[in-house]
């Protein structure tokens, strides 16, 4: 390829490598379609056609923005976070993701040498959960009207029929099991802040979560999924009090913490139970499974995955049950301490 | 519903609009979930289940993201521009829209009553063309990382499978297929930033060319559709010229044009053939078929419908026949005179 055909003649976008012309197919072509191609991706069409065996389970459909920052963080970057971030939510669903689509709002005079590797990120991703990209779309936004790259991916995927999870399905006496540390993505990314002048080696916790799921669907008394971003643990051990109208029940002693994570969060006075996951799933289970999804996870290599609290008989709200013996409500989130987490 | 619990409690958006708790929760609530509402949208899950009837045909998917200046423009806003706009991938491709979902990156400081109105909006382009939004996303963008409102959704449909289009079905004496005035949509966003001083009744084409394809696809010498976004005309009838690697011939006196676009695009020094459309279809016909296509889509009320070219033996590029004989080329487009068109 000659150096005037390439994108990398020029180091920064440009509002015209928006503009539906030359300098946008260059774009597609030489970063987005060279790390992302697959049989099904076709930058020529407007549309995907997606094949799916119907007989295999329900089809599914989920969708998330991304706007991290910094963009890119001890264990991830914007891209595999894109992906991460929309597998999971079909994961938790109890689903198989199949596909995605891709938006990109990229903001100009972004490197493009960074674009490269957020994309060639992502693209990695999608290997690894077995996913594909079908279609995408770019927009460039000027120079102070965007925040380097915005990311948005939908996700396709299939549900197994065989078994119903859902909120509706929690009764009182279920246990909440967590499958690894609390708060890890979202003190990474704040550590990665220079603002904060803080140095560490926290690595944030984002990953698919679909070898968990797919654990856990195998065992009958599962009830529920959810995988605690925003507002992280406290956030959906309230929301699952408010949709089953009883209390949610958490024990202090019993939430696996990285010690990293604990340390930086007093320092700063967050509380890490407040703190976005990204690669963590709450699930509730009937009692008499839960030893046995906790040996599950274990076994797969989720060596922190434990039984965290309890649903209980009493009023709609969730509340941590302290080392010492007392007990803290678990209220929803009002200011953000921290926009652009995830 | 009190005061204190109201979203229009806040004239603005702030940061914790964006944070997974209450004032998340009430911004989901009280402007995407009250005009989006339908049975499949369940703002309490991860992922949406769509119902499918694989009888009818292939699923196809599509994503847009739209960046459009200013947010609200004589004939639309943003948030119908992003229904029309995916619902019109997926109607070129000869699928039925069924399913949207959508996301929203909203800046710090935007007025609340101006995203009522957008969403207001988008819901009204869903139910104009059938379809249902099954799952949103929200981030709220620091001041000054934003430009306003940015929104991407992504589209399914079904293909029914008895008329297989595509640019390889295109061949050499081909008709092109306008279904109406060309250069509205750019023209009329660009009147109405206020930079520019002029003042015009213009209004955008952006509307769903739903009807447009549904009559053309009972025309057996169909051969391939597309909306000419971003670029054109002028770029579709190149891209046609490189992906068939024949000559692409329009004719300019055949190109319908409204008045007002032509002569806001003389003033300001832009060629029509490059401005946007967002209702309009360039479809390719086989020569015995072109008649009948024209009257159908007067019979429907697109008057303006003609054809307005040929594909010819020759060599792959794209020219215009002017009014006095001789030939333009119609080159791909370098630079970008217009960002956020869409």
């Amino acid at each position: 390829m000659h150096l005037k055909e390439s994108i990398y003649r020029d180091q920064t976008i440009r509002l015209a490598h928006g503009n539906g012309g030359r300098l946008m197919r260059e774009l597609i072509e030489q970063v987005f379609a060279k790390h992302l191609k697959n049989e099904l991706l076709d930058i020529n069409t407007d549309a995907a056609y997606l094949p799916f065996d119907v007989a295999l389970g329900d089809i599914m459909m989920t969708t998330d923005g991304f706007t991290v920052e910094p963009l890119e963080f001890p264990g991830g970057n914007i891209g595999s976070l894109a992906v991460h971030g929309t597998v999971n939510d079909l994961a938790v669903s109890g689903a198989k993701p199949l596909y995605l689509t891709l938006n990109a709002f990229i903001e100009e005079g972004f490197e493009i040498s960074v674009l490269d590797r957020i994309v060639a990120s992502l693209a990695r991703a999608c290997v690894e959960c077995g996913v594909k990209v079908v279609a995408g779309d770019t927009k460039i936004l000027r120079r102070g009207q965007g925040g380097g790259v915005y990311l948005a991916t939908t996700g396709m995927g299939q549900r197994l029929t065989k078994q119903i999870i859902g909120l509706h399905r929690i009764q009182v006496g279920d246990m909440l099991l967590l499958s690894g540390t609390a708060g890890d993505h979202g003190t990474a990314v704040l550590l990665a802040r220079e603002q904060f002048g803080l140095m560490g080696s926290l690595k944030s916790d984002a990953a698919s979560v679909l070898p968990i799921t797919e654990a856990l669907m195998e065992i009958d008394g599962l009830r529920f999924m959810r995988d605690p971003t925003r507002g992280g643990v406290a956030t959906i051990a309230h929301e699952i009090s408010q949709a089953v109208r009883q209390s949610v029940r958490l024990y202090e002693a019993r939430i696996p913490y990285n010690q990293q994570t604990k340390v930086v969060c007093d320092l700063l006075g967050y509380d890490p139970l407040y703190m976005a996951c990204e690669g963590r799933v709450l699930a509730v289970v009937a009692p008499e499974c839960a030893e046995i999804a906790v040996l599950k996870l274990h076994a797969l290599g989720y060596v922190d995955a434990r039984v965290v609290g309890q649903i209980e008989l009493g009023r709609a709200h969730a509340f941590i049950e302290t080392e010492l013996g007392g007990e803290r409500i678990l209220q929803e989130l009002e200011d953000d301490p921290l926009p652009r987490i995830c």
